[in-house]
This record gives structure tokens, sequence and C-alpha cells, in this order.
């Protein structure tokens, strides 16, 4: 549906600000994605990009719960620049079971189950190993809010980590594929205020299955309904990144 | 031989920074382009990154010139990032005549011949043709100086185009790459203060040929040896970009 929708034109409405988007693409891949699966799984409950959207609640309670992005990337896709995913994680008792990421473009499968390794294409991911911030490929994204007072501390923190003398830092446009480079190597580290749990549901056991850490900003245990993340190829770099960074307070997805 | 390469573990030098990467590849690559070429033609002149980089001039005479980079993308290589580029440009009486621009992960070889048209895998290229700031999605690189002014500047013109409210703004790497994407319609705009001439003189002819716009930043014409570039689906995007940018002064190649 993505790819087919990728050559087609748009039709597309703004969320929160006029960069966050969403397309009749995002509804159609949502709403197939969860008609299957409660097909199957009448009991289970879904959290979901565009369903939080209308006002559902982004609840993570014991009960089995699909975690679903149908489009991450909807600039890039409005754009038709290929870089788009599919995000399905799954969390049981509150914990996260497994995650699928689906390149779309490039027709690549992310897959990560805990304690059972994370592979791409059925190829095993393993992170980077880095610990030396000088010598890291650093990954982030602008995040939907761009009030001054944001940008201002979006950019600052970039600053903070090129004056750190990262070897680069690359803004994507998709978090989860942004994550599964740092699960295959290809990146040191990821951080990002802004992002959702939907965002980090599936590409979080893919990383710790891959070797990596995935923490929160503060440096303490991840909390996946807090809008922010570190992640990175070991706890030495995560909290080098941690430290780094100054607060981008976007709320939490189960408060709004 | 870089697909090879990207499987294997590197030796990186630095060049003018700790964040200007070189490989044994980078050479190798180079080295082999040249000798097939020279074969083939042998009065024919070459400019390319690693002569370049080790003393060699950059003029550009009347005379049959090769513009060549090697891996375009050398911190994502050394990474294994994969999103790297060899680029080869091709220029008589200084006008550029062709361009070759493959993407060496994802097999993807970009084409671009004066008046004849550009081109991916055969497939014709067009740029999107948008013109208001407000909907673009803007590509950029932040360029191997990274002293505290010049990483200030950098920072400040991207938060001019994101006030501007552009949809979003890319690094991803590879300055050839992202042009490709600015021909291919993917993006809307590419700024850049610190590329080279062998990362333009390909993609200026694939952009032209794909439609858009390649100028200096001053909004005055392209100067392929100033190091900075504007290049945009229109010529008004192109114009909105330069007069947002203020200028980061990285030399001219022609005087190194």
């Amino acid at each position: 549906i993505i790819r087919k929708a990728l050559t087609e034109e748009k039709r597309v409405s703004t969320k929160t600000s006029a960069a966050d988007l969403v397309t009749e693409t995002d509804h159609l891949v949502e709403d197939l994605i969860i008609s299957e699966l409660r097909e199957r799984f009448p009991s289970h409950r879904f959290i979901a990009e565009e369903a939080a959207a209308s006002g559902a609640k982004c609840v993570l309670t014991h009960s089995p719960t699909w975690i679903i992005d149908p489009i991450d990337g909807t600039c890039n896709f409005v754009h038709r620049f290929p870089t788009v995913a599919v995000s399905i994680g799954f969390a049981v008792r509150q914990e996260l079971e497994f995650g699928v990421i689906y390149h779309c473009t490039e027709e690549r499968l992310y897959t990560g189950r805990r304690g059972r390794g994370a592979f791409c294409n059925g190829q095993r991911l393993r992170v980077s190993g880095e610990t030396d911030l000088s010598k890291a490929l650093v990954l982030t994204e602008i995040g939907p809010k761009r009030d001054p007072a944001t940008l201002k501390l979006f950019l600052s923190n970039m600053e903070r980590l090129l004056h750190a003398k990262a070897h680069g830092v690359r803004v994507i446009g998709s978090s989860t594929l942004a994550l599964c480079h740092l699960a295959s190597g290809a990146a040191d580290a990821y951080y990002q205020f802004g992002l959702h749990c939907w965002d980090l549901a599936a590409a979080t056991v893919i990383i710790r299955e891959a070797g990596g850490i995935v923490i929160d900003t503060s440096g303490g245990p991840l909390d996946l309904m807090a809008c922010r993340v570190v992640a990175a190829s070991t706890r030495e770099m995560a909290m080098l990144i941690a430290q780094a960074l100054q607060t981008i307070n976007y709320g939490r997805d189960d408060e709004k």
C-alpha cells in the first residue's frame, strides 16, 4: 500500500503543527493492521499513532498490547523521500516482547524478539560497540514542535554533540529506521525529544537484542511514554549523550 | 570495491579536520577510475578528491576534464552507514557535459547529459516543481569545519529555514545523493557551504536536466570552485533559500 501510494498524489492534513503531517495512507495502513490483528487476537489491546491523534488514550496496561506506527516518516512519505517504515511492537505485562520494522522502499524487514536476537532479512544484527563519542556517528530527529524556544534547544543539543567532536550528526526523517541503523552498527547513538511510544516500541526490542542500550534522556531506565530517548551501542556512549543533552519538554503519551 | 569494503574493517586517516576522513578504499577507487579513463583518453585532464588532498591543483581549463569523487560520504562509509556514492562529472571548455552518480548499496545509477535528460536506472527524473518554502523538504550537510564559529553559522542557517516553516531539514551525509534526491523530486532544495567541485560536477548536470536550478549561495550563477551551492526545484525556491543563508567561508577549490 505504501509503495503504491509513493507513486501517487497525496492529500495531506496537519496535526499538532504545520510540520506534523498525516495522509489517508496513514489511516488506511493503520486500520488494515489493526483489523487483521483484532480478528486473530480479539482480546488484545492496541496503541496506534492515528487512533491516538483522534483522541484514543495511550495507556499501556498488563494486557497484551500491539503498539503501531503505520507510516514512520510521514513527512518523508509526503515528499516521496524514500525513507519510510511500518513499525509494530508487542508488549505483555508492560514488557516489550517483540518488534518488527519494515523499510518499505528497500524491502528490509528488521525483527527482534526478547531473548532470541535481532535480524534484518534474516541476517543477525549487532551494534558497533563504540564507546568514544569523538568516533561516533549520531542520529537524531527534529521533532514536531517548531516554536523558537524548542528550535533553540534542538539546535543547541546538536551543537553540543558536534563540539564533543562526534564524527557527524544525521537527520533522516524516520526515528524507527534511524534506530535500525543503530541496531545494525551503522551508527553509534540516537537521541530524540518528541517521539512517541509507537516510534520506540519495536525498535527498543531490536536494539536491545542487537546488544545496544535504550534509556531515558535523564540517564535512567527507558520510560516508553515519556516522549524522549537515548539509544546507543554501549552504556558508556548512552551516558555521554544523556549528559550532553538539555531537556525539551514534549509531555507524556499517556497524559494526552 | 566499495560494497566489499563496507563489510571489512577499515584504516581511517583524517585530512583537514577530525571530521574529514579518508580510507584506503577512497584512494583505490580513485586510482582505478583515473587509470581506466586515462588509458582511453590520454589527453584528458582530471580533478579528483584524493589527488587534490595530496596537493594536486584543482584548475578547470578548457581541456576535457573528468571531475571525480571516488567515495562521497566517506564518514558514512567508515561507519558502514549505507548512504555512499561514486560521482564522476565531465566538462569541456569549462561547461559540464554529463555526470554519473552511483549509489553503491542500493545499486541506483543516476545519469545526466546536457540536453538529453536525467535518469535513474533508466527512469526519467523530474524535480518536484515546488516554489513554497513552507511546503519544502530541504537537505544540507554539516561540512568538514567544526570550529565554534562555523558551527554557529551552520546551525543558525538551519534555524532560519525551520523558522521559515520548511517541512523538514535532512542531513544524510552524502552531498551527491542528497542532490540526486532533489533531482528525483524527493526533496525541494539543497544548500551547503564547504562542499567541493567533485561533489557538484555530476549532480549539477543531473539536476539541471531534471528541470532544477543550481546557483551560488549569493543568488548569482554557480561557481563550481567556490565551495558553496544552492540547488532547488525552482528558481523561486532557490532564491528564497539563498536569501535566508548567512555565508560560511570555505575558500575556493582553485586557490588551495
